[in-house]
């Protein structure tokens, strides 16, 4: 291991592969093996620059691309493919079999639960919660289960609520507080309970005038 | 202690009783004494067979059944009294003085206040918040304390929020992100802010076309 | 330092002053370097009589007036200002460079973003999310942020979420599961989403008919 710092109170299971310049925060746990899986048999892997804060758990066979970071007390279930830029943050919940592609920032306290899909830059704020069930607790819920996808450079406002199986389009954007309840069509500003489009999205501007979002930037 | 697993870095205060099978994961702790009490004053209990996970802190006074699992980082504090086959998911919070009956499910991030019940069987969705401060911050705030009731088997969707006294009926529904102002009939489905009745909750069918709930079911 | 009382297991790093009669938890740090700075570099303040539970984060730089306490696993990030008798609850996360008066209260899982005031006395219930972004991952997002300011002895329900640059007025009560998304008037009751003002909070009343507040308290 090249360059590696991991604090003297982190643990650091079997079959973890770390990258070069890696720093890991005190208490933190990675590889730990999901339900029925022994310690070792899945193998972990956390990419080159890693930061990865203090408490943070990563279970076995989750595999993260370069330059990640996680906040303190962030925690990561096992067989999810991560890319490379990615971070999230402070006491966020990641479940399990998620694909989360590059470059995409999930702030505090969200929760992504197993079966979503997070594409290349996309934003999600603090607390927003992904859902993932649309008949919870039956007796074949599991069988129904439905991610979200958020496409490329969506914007997720903070303390939204996504349902399951909705598509947020590319660039959209979803206000602060809202309940999205279906599809969010590509570049649209949606909001409210349930979210409804109020506008485009490249029509928003700074308080200067110029504007916020620009066609083809991600 | 039978077959009992404790990791080397867990703390397991005085006077907590551990059944067999347990597994306690990194920097747990268990037994923490309440302000005004002394660390073994007051009894918890561990029944048999609980996977309690990392960085979980369990306060003294709490008395927990078979077959209890928590996810990473749950916080529990004094005086709680649950049941059977319960799970509280990963950083969920559940305050003193709650009950919180067989074969509930509570899933990550959920904040469940003192004086809280939750019924055999029901299902809390992720970053649900019940409360149970009509007046807060008022002189006689905690004189007028009025918990949430979610009754046997009833769903709560992710992200909503249940007002102080709500009563949530039998196998009843609601949806992700709604905020429930008042009472929910039995088997009754409400989305929205403030929450309405839409349908019953016998009537959803999965896409095959069969029913998703039976009456009589928990 | 006279009177303190540090778990074994807890870690404070460099430059930290803890004031008198200060408890600190198991797995707490205080004194985290934020990124760019070397450990001690910035001075980190815990002032008298300080409760810090287990696996509680303080970054270097924040300075923390007497009586304070911290709820279990808090994330509280660096050059934070916060008075004297104030309560950061369980797995609330604050974010750097808020200022916090005295009696201040945040329940638990809140969380409180850059730039955000907490005015003298005010309380945020559980799950509480302010924002600061209007444009996130805009090219210029950073540019434009405007805090959330709370105006002294102002209420916010749980689960509620309140827009950038919202100024909540002294005395005002947001409803639990609300979306503020304009300035809501002094002493103003306000719910749903969108927020609207429904009722003054000097009318609101405890079941036996006194008024729960009184105008000129706090």
């Amino acid at each position: 291991m090249i360059n590696v710092s991991v604090a003297k109170t982190a643990e650091i299971m079997k079959n973890v592969e770390l990258g070069k310049n890696v720093e890991i925060g005190d208490f933190v746990i990675i590889g730990i093996p999901p339900e029925g899986k022994k310690e070792g048999e899945l193998k972990t892997v956390i990419g080159d620059s890693a930061i990865i804060r203090s408490h943070t758990v990563i279970y076995a066979g989750t595999v993260i691309g370069n330059n990640f970071q996680s906040g303190n007390h962030t925690a990561i279930r096992e067989g999810n493919i991560i890319g490379t830029n990615v971070s999230i943050g402070t006491m966020s919940v990641v479940e399990f079999k998620t694909k989360i592609a590059d470059n995409v920032r999930i702030h505090s306290q969200a929760f992504i639960p197993e079966y979503c899909e997070l594409h290349e830059g996309c934003w999600i704020g603090p607390n927003v919660v992904l859902t993932n069930a649309p008949f919870p607790k039956s007796a074949k819920s599991k069988e129904f289960l439905k991610g979200v996808i958020i496409s490329e450079a969506a914007k997720i406002g903070a303390n939204s609520t996504i349902l399951p199986g909705v598509k947020i389009g590319k660039n959209a954007l979803v206000g602060a507080g809202s309940v999205v309840t279906k599809d969010v069509p590509d570049g649209k500003v949606v909001v409210g309970n349930p979210a409804k489009v109020v506008r485009d999205v490249f029509e928003l501007k700074y308080p200067t005038g110029e504007k916020a979002y620009e066609e083809g930037e991600t």
